[in-house]
């Protein structure tokens, strides 16, 4: 397995990385993670501009343009032989010598590595009978808008919900009306209620891919959207409740903590349907 | 220059580590920055008890015995002629093939490695006549009390400060009450009001071992401490403030955003001479 690594192609486990990296001493930097089909990093332009943006705002440079990050992607996927798989990118502020706070002199070269490995493996009854997750507080700073290395919380958080048999952890974190739910450890979610989706506002949460392209999916469809902070509570009496992200796709719950739903449930059952076109399309596009 | 890395010495610039890092890609690890001088890490106890505590919490296996990481320090310290210097450690919960969030099978080797580095440049009227800081919000995690890598909060507080010619950033959450003062990007701090000392309460800040230090200090001078959250309006009407860290030892503020303050003030001055003293005494011990 080969992986892409400032501008050239290197062996995946190779030592490459220097112990002054900025991204290995202060987690100083930036990732994505693009599903890969027939041999092609899907919704490559939504990726590849959210991680822009963020570099810009956070005054890493970007080394490349956007159509020549995709160009060493395809051949990178070519070079794995990966069909169904995951396109890994990371971009660190690279190498200061000395390991200080301070952003290193302007003109430091950025490190900007791409990883193309086999999709993980998910048992494919969560998406036939739905997921087990857990709820778990979001311990995360509030950069949270941004995809960054910061991950430990978000680590903690999937570890415990592995550790309780669960597919993914609900995060919380807690206001006066009572603790509500931000994101999964990894992925973003909907409820359906009374016919309506409910899905948090960007509020210190990250503006998931999956997630928009469900939100564009269901607006056409007809079905009225609430984008707004979601207590707990009210997840756990919604009729329905299901996971997004760029490798769950769409994935019922059913079950959070001891609450079980029936799942897949219709409305979810649609979206699945509608989200696996869009999915297809992009793939033969 | 060398550094130490998984066993061996190494040149500080080589490129050891993949891309498969679990510190490069998830940040999933610890640091501490130690203090040297004629040759040997200060307070190396209190520094590494402070790791091992929190591998042992975040379930990272931390790989030597305490007396082993110090000979290995002391030789890389010897390697590089440092004598006033810092002494950087790390630990990752090492490499993954995949990259997911599951913490890899038991037995993966964890990557630890130290740098030992000349002491970074600080303006000596910083101690004399204080330095200047401003004050940034706290956008940092709920692991605080974990010296973690997650360190992209720091790094925007900082260099805000330093794009304002202030020394350190004082990062402040907000409370009902308003905002308080949670600790510097990579400093504690405390202030002197009314013949007592405060210091906020470790209510997600990290026990800093300089902080714990000033104390016992403090207490055996006979001052009364009060540990607790302060609120910035507390800090701007104190009569002295001061930071505190392995590097930047005892420094008097002198501004905090447009508050001046005189500086360094008596009790300051005080503390000060009474650290050095503990300092030197660590030097010769």
């Amino acid at each position: 397995m080969q992986a892409f690594f400032n501008g050239r192609y290197v062996k995946k486990d190779e030592e490459v990385i220097r112990l002054e990296d900025r991204g290995l001493t202060f987690a100083d930097g930036l990732f994505e993670v693009l599903r890969t089909a027939s041999g092609r990093p899907l919704f490559f332009q939504e990726h590849l501009e959210r991680m822009i943006e963020s570099s810009i705002e956070l005054g890493i440079d970007f080394p490349y343009a956007i159509e020549e990050v995709r160009a060493f992607a395809e051949k990178l996927i070519e070079k794995n032989g990966l069909d169904e798989g995951e396109l890994y990118i990371e971009l660190t502020r690279g190498c200061d010598i000395n390991r200080e706070h301070r952003f290193p002199p302007k003109g430091t070269p950025p490190t900007f590595f791409m990883l193309a490995i086999p999709l993980r493996k998910i048992d494919p009854n969560n998406w036939k009978e739905g997921a087990k997750v857990v709820t778990y507080e979001d311990m995360r700073h509030k950069l949270c808008i941004h995809k960054t290395l910061n991950l430990l919380p978000n680590i903690l958080a999937k570890n415990h919900a592995y550790a309780h048999r669960g597919y993914e952890a609900l995060m919380f974190r807690r206001s006066p009306l009572g603790k509500y739910i931000t994101e999964g450890g990894s992925s973003s979610y909907f409820c359906v209620s009374n016919g309506r989706l409910l899905t948090p506002e960007i509020d210190n949460i990250l503006p998931g891919i999956t997630r928009s392209k469900i939100i564009n999916i269901a607006k056409e469809k007809g079905y009225k959207i609430e984008e707004r902070r979601i207590l707990l509570d009210e997840v756990l009496v919604a009729d329905e409740v299901f996971l997004v992200s760029t490798v769950s796709k769409l994935m019922p719950i059913r079950q959070i903590d001891n609450r079980v739903f029936r799942a897949p449930g219709e409305t979810t059952l649609v979206l699945m349907k509608l989200y696996e076109e869009v999915f297809q399309k992009e793939i033969n596009s």
